[in-house]
Formats: C-alpha cells, sequence, structure tokens
C-alpha cells in the first residue's frame, strides 16, 4: 500500500517538497476560493499529501493559510533599490496595492480571523508580518545610512505610516484602497520623517 | 401581563429610551466580557428589553456591539480645539490609544469579525469608523483653514497615518501599541502633510 506522501517506483518525496506541494496549493486556493477552502482535507487531496502530515507542520488551517500567503506575496513584494528611496517605495507599494486588490477578500479575511484564532495570529505574524515589516525596515535603514531619511527619523513611524494607510482603508473604514494616492502617501512619509 | 419593555404603574418606556438601555447594557458587556458575551439573550435579560424588539432594531448582536462601542466610545474620543493642532491631535490620539488599552481585546474581535460578517461590518463602518473618520476630518480642516496645515495637504492621508499606524500595530503587527510614540506619529503626520 502507498502512502500519498509516496509516489510508486520514484521512493518517498523530500519533505520539503511535500512541505513547498502542501503550501502552494494552500496558496492557489486561498486565491482562487478564499479562506473558507482552506482545509486540511481539501490540501491533502490536492497536494497528494496526507492529513496527518498536514497536522504535523501546521497546528490549524489557518496557520497553513497565512504561510501560503506569505509564499505567494514575497516574489511580488521585493523592495526594489535604484538608490531613490521615493520611487522604490512608490514601485513596492503599487505592488502590495496590486496584491491586496488581486485578493480581494483574502487578506480581510485572513487578518480578521487572526484576531480570533491564536493559531492564525501566530502564523501570520511570524510568517507574514513581521517578516515583511523587517524587510521594510532594512530598506529604510540602507535609505537613512544614505542620508535619504534624516537621521532620526523613526522607520517605523514610517512603515505603519505607509503600509498602516492601506490597512486602515482596508479593515477599519473599509473604503476602497484604490482612492489611496500612493505618490502622496509615499511624499508624506518620506517628508514626515524628517 | 406586562411586557418586558414596559414598567408596572409608568406606562411603556419610550422607544428611545429602550434602545438606549440596550446600547448601554451592550457596551457594558463587551468592554467586562469581551464580543462573545454580546447575544439578543443576554441583552434582553440585561437591558429589560425584549428579544422581538432587539431584532427589529438590529440585524445582528454583531452590529449591536458596534453600535454599543461607538457610543461608549464617543464622549472619550472629543477632538479638543484649543487652537495648537499638534497638541489637540496628542490629546485626542492617547485618550484613543487609552481606549483601545481598556478594550482589550474588544477592537480587534469587533474589526475582526467585521471581516466575516456583513452586518457587523456595515454597523461598523456606518456607526463607529466613518463618523469618526469625519469628526477627524472635521478638525483637520479646521486647522487647514487657519494655516496649520499645507493648503494642499492630504486630509485623509492624515488620518490615515496617525490612526492607521495604531490598526497596524493592532490588527496586522500584533505589536504593543503602548510602544508607538504619540508625539513623534503626530509630529511626523503633520510635518509630512506640508
Amino acid at each position: 500500500m502507498h502512502s500519498s506522501t509516496q509516489r510508486s517506483g520514484r521512493g518517498r518525496r523530500p519533505a520539503a517538497e511535500v512541505r513547498a506541494a502542501a503550501v502552494d496549493a494552500a496558496g492557489r486556493l486561498l486565491f482562487a476560493e478564499g479562506i473558507r477552502a482552506i482545509t486540511f482535507e481539501r490540501i491533502a487531496k490536492e497536494a497528494g499529501v496526507s492529513k496527518t502530515t498536514l497536522y504535523k507542520w501546521w497546528p490549524s488551517p489557518g496557520a497553513l493559510a497565512a504561510e501560503a500567503y506569505f509564499a505567494r506575496s514575497q516574489p511580488l513584494l521585493e523592495f526594489p533599490d535604484t538608490g531613490d528611496l521615493h520611487a522604490d517605495l512608490v514601485t513596492q507599494v503599487t505592488s502590495f496595492a496590486e496584491l491586496i486588490a488581486e485578493g480581494g477578500s483574502v487578506i480581510p479575511q485572513l487578518i480578521g480571523s487572526a484576531q480570533t484564532d491564536p493559531d492564525l495570529a501566530e502564523a501570520w505574524t511570524r510568517t507574514y508580518a513581521l517578516p515583511r515589516r523587517d524587510l521594510a525596515r532594512e530598506r529604510l535603514l540602507k535609505a537613512q545610512r544614505a542620508g535619504q531619511l534624516g537621521a532620526d527619523a523613526d522607520i517605523d513611524i514610517v512603515i505603519d505610516q505607509i503600509w498602516g494607510a492601506f490597512y486602515h482603508r482596508l479593515l477599519v473604514l473599509r473604503t476602497p484602497i484604490r482612492d489611496l494616492d500612493i505618490e502622496r502617501l509615499v511624499t508624506a512619509a518620506i517628508r514626515g520623517a524628517g
């Protein structure tokens, strides 16, 4: 009898490959059908992984969804570094806005569910929110060292002011994010940093 | 037979009074026990209101919770007007930070649930988020007319940058909001507005 984590004739798939297949399947389902589609039952079937294996790696389907969102967004959200901080932030934030628009209700659902699901919250902050903040910090610190942001600028406040503006409209005001003028937002955040 | 909306010997309570009693009971429960305590069963008992009446006024307990949150926060979140925009914003935002801290998980729960509960989302934006944004707009427009903000400042971006910063930490990063330096946040937002 073959378990679903084996391919007949080729032996057991390496764990990393199986894990990646599960994350990939979850990412596809998440963007196509929303967070409710992410069940271990469904991912097991789509990725050819046993449910037992999924339970071993993720405490809940929400935790897998958070990781899948990070994996899918990662290549889209790179920080360019042309040396022009304003232009680079506009480029990155424009990609971020497109990802949110493409995701539809996926991101509100993920963050919304995180407020009452501790496993999802832990996975969301560990695999998405804090790593993304760290990437933004890195790019902004580099700009600060290059003299493009004031020496006493509060980098974390700049981050809150740029990305927080989107989340404010998306989650709190629930007004269309396409109305947010990215050029002006970035200009205000950089100027405000001093 | 007396219905629970009547007081014996004193006739039927005016609808506005009954409604206020329900909102008040919901506010108390919300801050004491969290959003899960807000059921029509419980509010009916606490406020001496029939469940039928509650269903007539609110499509769901979540909608009542959102209105109760606004009612409870309203007196705490007034915008002072001393003529000094920076000082007034620091005062208001400090009250807002205290309200969030006092509420514990109430605000994340409300906003989180709004992402998957359309009735709650509608009540949240209509009775809390958009009215609060309008009050902030009013105060900032007044400052702009007084020359304390640049003539071409984008008022909505200033709002996103101040209050969005809190929601970013509260909901997305899930880091303590007490770490956010309100003085610096307000300074950056005003300076950034130009």
